[in-house]
């Protein structure tokens, strides 16, 4: 065993190597010439990827910083907020909130449910919510949700819309002009390709404005204070200038790749995994759907505890892939297939698991999920 | 011109090959065994570093994050505290502090002073705060302060010290326990030789106790959600593995050369730094005294505008050093000198200075700055 490793988890996500390469180059200075070159280009390039002439303002910290930047520039203390919860990201968002002294009202689901734009705007109107949290792809159960018709519903009922894309960014389709998305939040380690260590947060004009009456306490995080990074490059705080520099050579590969063709070659990705998940009689726990490009949830037979295939992927065959948050503990195990994949990622996790289910006594017809997981790949790449 | 680059800023420092190789490995999920191995090493490694016993919190974030988990993590709105400033960076974390709604008293003092461990008792006792800020090393002036005297006083007078050892961990002596220091925040970027990325808090059990009834919301920055990492290494937000990876390997090169060693050679690179620049005739702005070891202040000649001798350095030279704040722009430049550099650095940038100065105008004999650094270095590294 050599000990070689596959990150097969929903983020972080394997690293391209010009990328790491890019990142350990000599340490530039934050305020000077050579690096208000990357960033302006890398905020440039950010707001290519998520389609937008909004502002892109770069945070050093994870994606949940980002997010609770939204908040504490969004928000007063009292205020009323809609946070739409499917899942550990959409219960995290409004945790966030109510530590900040939110009045935070829930639209629950169930966890694996894809939230409805009526449900959406039913729950805005009732509550007056001016705010409201939307999780484009929840992690923890695979679900993308559309979030065209979520913020279209919001803005109907007069409420700004912040989006979680924290997975999702550069993986899945997201218009952030054309669908009225005025905050979007996302993190360098996930579809950009990037250790983790960055966030981004758009802001839109209605954000913007919101924000100069927000009084939530706020310092680090202040959207203002990192405005004049936009036009100067050089942000409040020493940013992480190498990862800054990783992020850079990332989004040029994906711009260079080109949005529409990742989206494919992700959606291409997921069907194969579940094709090849089906193939092996496994159930799927995320929607059999187009949109669920970002992480498979498959659900181990009858008998075959999830936690312990997950730890012998890991301890066996060097393959990190995620269990199952709480209660699906036991039941599931979620394949990442965002950013720096192709599909023998998803042939190699799906060989390890056929492995390891025969051997805890599935009745499995061998090679069949790798085939089918190819044709799969291969007839929705072509489209 | 190869286009060489020189990093003679007050940070981010140059980081070390073998650092910057660590950084570029893998990305390693922050949940597995691997990552937690390095993690955990790194805690302890930061507590020696820290000389602590004391609970080691390790932030995705910069330094001023850092301190900003500790304001809200020991502060109620409208609670008191003491503010010692004499530069930049002691305004910094009242401004902070005021952003959150505390009460913030001031012992102000010029730039470039050092402040005194009576007045420091005698604000504590008159306002009856009951946390202190004080800068250990004032970046922005080169004051180094006795943090032992100012902690002794600030316990005398019954108020928790949280210390600002952003650019002096791992330069100067810094004995958490031994001073009893409740609170010591410090980055990645500097003496740690390390990109920026991160950041550290160190947590005594009386700042603990406090944290427990201070009101102010927190999420991204609740040392509580992060305590829980002391133990499993597993961190409640995605963190920067590859910089903590990086960290790991930059600590073990300062535990190798030893902090004794390190803080002399230090020593000796700060009275090298001014030996030269006296040798040239140059004034300091930064104190002549052996704790100014981390960034040296110089003044140029009447006559010759500091500001373009910083930009004269960068573009001519390559050579990145920093320039004064404000009105004292025209008047000084700051040569840094923490982390990954020996008197060869000091002797390069102390050359290129020659150069200019000699062009615009001054009077300086040719050579004896050079000689002077290193007789100076020799000298003191001796001892």
């Amino acid at each position: 065993m050599a000990g070689k490793r596959y990150l097969m988890a929903p983020g972080p996500t394997p690293v391209p190597p010009e990328v790491l390469a890019a990142g350990a180059q000599p340490v530039l200075h934050h305020r000077g010439p050579d690096f208000r070159a990357v960033m302006l280009r890398t905020l440039g390039r950010l707001q290519e990827v998520c389609r937008t002439e909004n502002d892109v303002l770069l945070f050093t910290a994870s994606g949940s910083a980002a997010f609770e930047s939204a908040v504490v520039n969004l928000m007063s203390p009292g205020e009323r907020v809609l946070a739409v919860m499917a899942g550990e990201f959409g219960e995290r968002w409004a945790a966030l909130a109510r530590a900040y002294g939110a009045d935070v009202h829930e639209l629950r689901y169930a966890w694996g449910e894809t939230p409805r734009a009526d449900d959406v705007r039913a729950r805005l109107e009732e509550t007056g919510a001016k705010v409201a949290f939307v999780v484009h792809s929840e992690t923890s159960t695979g679900v993308v949700s559309d979030v065209q018709a979520l913020a279209q519903a919001a803005r109907e009922a007069g409420a700004l819309v912040v989006v979680d894309a924290v997975s999702s960014l550069g993986a899945v389709r997201l218009e952030t002009d054309a669908w009225g998305l005025d905050v979007v939040v996302a993190g360098s380690q996930k579809a950009l390709m990037t250790p983790p260590g960055l966030s981004v947060v758009t802001v839109s004009d209605s954000a913007w404005g919101r924000s100069q009456s927000a009084a939530l306490p706020r310092f680090y995080f202040d959207w203002d204070r990192m405005r004049a990074s936009l036009e100067t490059g050089s942000t409040p705080f020493t940013p992480a200038v190498t990862i800054v520099a990783a992020l850079d050579v990332a989004l040029g590969l994906l711009l260079e790749e080109g949005l529409d063709a990742a989206f494919a070659r992700h959606a291409a990705l997921g069907r194969a995994c579940r094709e090849g998940a089906k193939a092996m009689g496994l159930g799927l726990f995320s929607p059999d759907e187009e949109r669920s490009a970002i992480v498979t949830a498959i659900l181990t037979p009858e008998g075959i505890d999830a936690r312990e295939v997950v730890l012998a992927l890991r301890d066996r065959f060097g393959i990190t892939v995620a269990g199952g948050h709480g209660e699906l503990g036991p039941k599931l195990f979620r394949i990442g297939h965002i950013g720096y994949y192709d599909v023998f990622d998803i042939t190699t996790v799906l060989a390890a698991v056929e492995v390891l289910l025969v051997e805890g006594g599935a009745d499995i017809e061998r090679g069949v999920a790798i085939a089918r997981a190819l044709e799969a790949y291969h007839e929705t790449a072509r489209v």
